[in-house]
């Protein structure tokens, strides 16, 4: 029985829900299934429901074209059979803007249109800390640069997160074991509140399905379990417009699960998800002698990953994965600006603003996190809480250079000439050149990356003090540019309109 | 006919030289040869003499052992032919070291024993400038930690490298050209009086053979000059105790020069030089996916070739490039300190710091460079000149500490456990561990990295402050350890004797 009205409007890439009245049996959740077809015009969208306890049955929907959507319900009980009803899909508002799909290849946007830069950042389990935290959490997002998180299902165990949680995406515990035949769908219902609660500071939630820092078993499950939990992750999340899937969190590290278990998952998401969210794999192994390595890396080249989800500490290679795979290149691990003991954890904020420019003049888009130590063992990187590190506003110092003026999608360059290939430069074509000097303290450049025949002003930027300083002469290809000599230097060149 | 005495006393690893009298006839540079046979005892030494122009022809010899050595000439002439002498050779004085050579597959000493650590520096054709400039590289040699230099025989066309030299290897000049059937003799005695000023300072002569940087044709003679040169030098040179054999700076940008003539030439050392002084080549290219490029590097493995003289920027990969040659491995260029427009010449004194410790800790040795622009064009790592980088008394910081006590045979160590695997270690078995923290900031350590059931004592060394502060108490495994938290960070762990 539908409980919810038959019809409901909606705004473009919003959530309808509908929720259905069945027998209160946690049977449902592995014995009953229900899809519904959504038809827009000539549109067809499948979409699946799911059990949600206490015989609640529920179908969500986000309409992607406006218009009336009609829906009609298949199942294999009758309960939830054959029942029909319709979506109203009203223009979205102005700040909506839809989710973020790929764009010309190696970029993103919003579907809306508007332009997407990645500027993500890393809490892994913030949604598994205290209420308090959480909302320290939310606050810091709010005031930060950062669109994008990663974050993760199950909760997480390795050093500095010991702590029990107080719930799971299965009922149970520790102590008493979990039961996976069932969903603790208050669980879940936080978890959606909490992509809401993103969605709200316009931050995507890049979804962790897997990951192998666990002590409950969550990362040894029997297939058929993995299998039915992404089907319900997908069926309860698809619908959520800022989601992203990523398959894992150093999936490599998953030892029992093979490659063939990756491409099934990969293949199901694609099939379950209608709305063709983004989907990427994230490495833990980055091989010292070679810049990928089939035996760690899962196969970027696959055209169901929308973007290469990389673990490196080296950007230098970003150009060449960019080539290799054809698609986003997402540096979602490149250390963490702290001061820790772990490898990954302890690199300064200088650094991290360096990796910053380096990996988006190379066309690539780099996540931040962050691992201070602290009195009370909240840590940015995992737990969330409040940002402390000195990358932060010089993060958000590049995407406002970024974000400033007509949408830039930069290829990257690097010059041969006059020994410049220390000189990473994204640009597009002759009308816009980010020159990166990184951590070189050149006293001038000749300028041999412009192109001939053509002025440019130039804006000395430094990336740490985070100032722009415009030139009062315009200059061509060729000349010679005095420069501060000092490192974290960026030149923004424009063409001169004649 | 001898002119110089038959016999001749020296002491253990100096020079003897016979000049002898024959017609003065440009002819002899080509056509007239002559070898002497040199008998000690079991022990037999084939040395080639040389004509020196203006009538005089020069056979030069230095003793590794003490004892009479006879000789006996071979000519095809007879003024040269069948003429005897000998070399009386007396112990070597305290400070005569003699030739370095290879010790315990990665590493060097000189010939008497004492350890050799090679902390290099490089002024391509510093012998090529002015007196004035001559005279002040070799005192600031005097005063910097430099144990080595990088010197080309051939002048270098490059940017700051303009001027006119006065002589060439070759007489003639760049108006008229060449003359390749004789040496300039001139030439030659000052570049031996140039290598004996680096013998008095305690400096060895990696002395360059060939490089690309030519506008006088010095990259392109015909093969039969070529080794005709390379026959030359090695016979003027040989007896000279710090010479060392560099076949070429970037010998992969020598586009018309063959693997199979790089082959030749190293055959061709190997046989003419009797005392078997260390050799090596040097590549341009350092691949950006691979470690190593089998197009662009030389084969390393070469037994004729006693270590890698490797030009790279990432010294992460000197434990691998260790394991791969099972030689010393010298990183003869990583980039130079300073400001100029080069990729090549911009980083930063802490960055050369850097690449020194992180070297060393990892088994190798790093070759220093600086390159700050001056009013002059004077620029230390071609011209020589004043050092006026601030990683120069830093690297006298390091040396110091690897000269002090007994000799230190580096081992590189990485550890993963507690993800540690950014400490780079050089070890000496469990007595000794040097432990570079580099570009990390750290606030503490698990000292996961120490053996098990010992105590060590803890030296945490600032390598730019160049302060070493012990520790009061003693360490062991699994200790935690606090740290300043800052960058440039390294540890001496000092095994305690019970």
């Amino acid at each position: 029985m539908l409980l919810s009205p038959s019809s409901i409007h909606v705004t473009k890439w919003s959530r309808a829900e509908f929720i259905f009245s069945i027998s209160n049996n946690p049977k449902h959740f592995t014995s009953t299934w229900m899809v519904a077809t959504f038809k827009n015009g000539n549109i067809n969208k499948t979409v699946r429901g799911f059990y949600d306890d206490d015989g609640r049955f529920i179908l969500r929907f986000m309409p992607q074209q406006e218009g009336n959507w009609e829906f009609i319900t298949q199942s294999n009980i009758d309960e939830l059979n054959n029942i029909e009803g319709s979506v109203y899909c009203e223009a979205a508002s102005q700040e909506e803007t839809g989710p973020v799909e790929r764009d010309a290849i190696y970029h993103f946007k919003y579907a809306n249109g508007k332009t997407y830069y990645p500027f993500g950042t890393t809490a892994y389990v913030w949604n598994h800390q205290s209420d308090d935290i959480q909302k320290k959490t939310l606050a810091s997002l709010e005031n930060s640069p950062f669109n994008k998180i990663r974050m993760c299902v199950f909760p997480k165990h390795y050093t500095y997160n010991f702590k029990e949680p107080e719930r799971f995406a299965f009922p149970g515990n520790i102590e008493d074991g979990f039961d996976f035949s069932r969903f603790d769908c208050v669980f879940f219902r936080q978890l959606e509140s909490q992509i809401d609660e993103l969605k709200r500071r316009g931050i995507e939630a890049d979804l962790i399905i897997f990951h192998p820092y666990d002590r409950w078993g969550f990362s040894q499950m029997d297939e058929e379990i993995d299998s039915r939990y992404v089907e319900y992750l997908v069926a309860r999340l698809s619908s959520f417009s800022n989601i992203w899937w990523s398959l894992a969190n150093e999936f490599d590290l998953l030892k029992e699960k093979t490659m063939s278990f990756w491409d099934t998952r990969i293949k199901q998401i694609s099939k379950e998800d209608p709305y063709g969210h983004l989907m990427s794999i994230h490495n833990w192994h980055t091989p010292p002698l070679h810049y990928t390595n089939n035996d760690h890396w899962y196969d970027h080249h696959s055209n169901l990953l929308t973007h290469a989800s990389i673990q490196h500490h080296d950007l230098w290679f970003v150009p060449g994965w960019r080539n290799e795979y054809s698609k986003p290149i997402v540096i979602d691990e490149c250390r963490y600006e702290g001061n820790i003991d772990c490898g990954w954890g302890c690199i300064t904020a200088q650094k991290m603003v360096n990796l910053f420019w380096e990996g988006v003049c190379a066309g690539g888009y780099v996540t931040h996190g962050e691992s201070y130590l602290s009195d009370d063992d909240i840590i940015w990187w995992s737990h969330g809480g409040v940002l402390k590190g000195e990358s932060t506003p010089r993060i958000a110092f590049l995407r406002s250079i970024l974000e400033e003026g007509s949408s830039k999608r930069l290829f990257p360059k690097r010059i041969q000439k006059n020994a410049q290939w220390d000189t990473l430069i994204g640009h597009m074509g002759d009308d816009y050149l980010l020159v990166w000097l990184g951590e070189n303290q050149p006293a001038f450049k000749w300028l041999a990356m412009l192109p001939e025949g053509k002025s440019y002003y130039i804006d000395i930027i430094d990336s740490w003090n985070m100032t722009i300083t415009r030139l009062p002469e315009t200059y061509k290809m060729g000349d010679k540019l005095a420069l501060p000599g000092k490192t974290g230097i960026a030149l923004r060149m424009t063409l001169v309109n004649q």
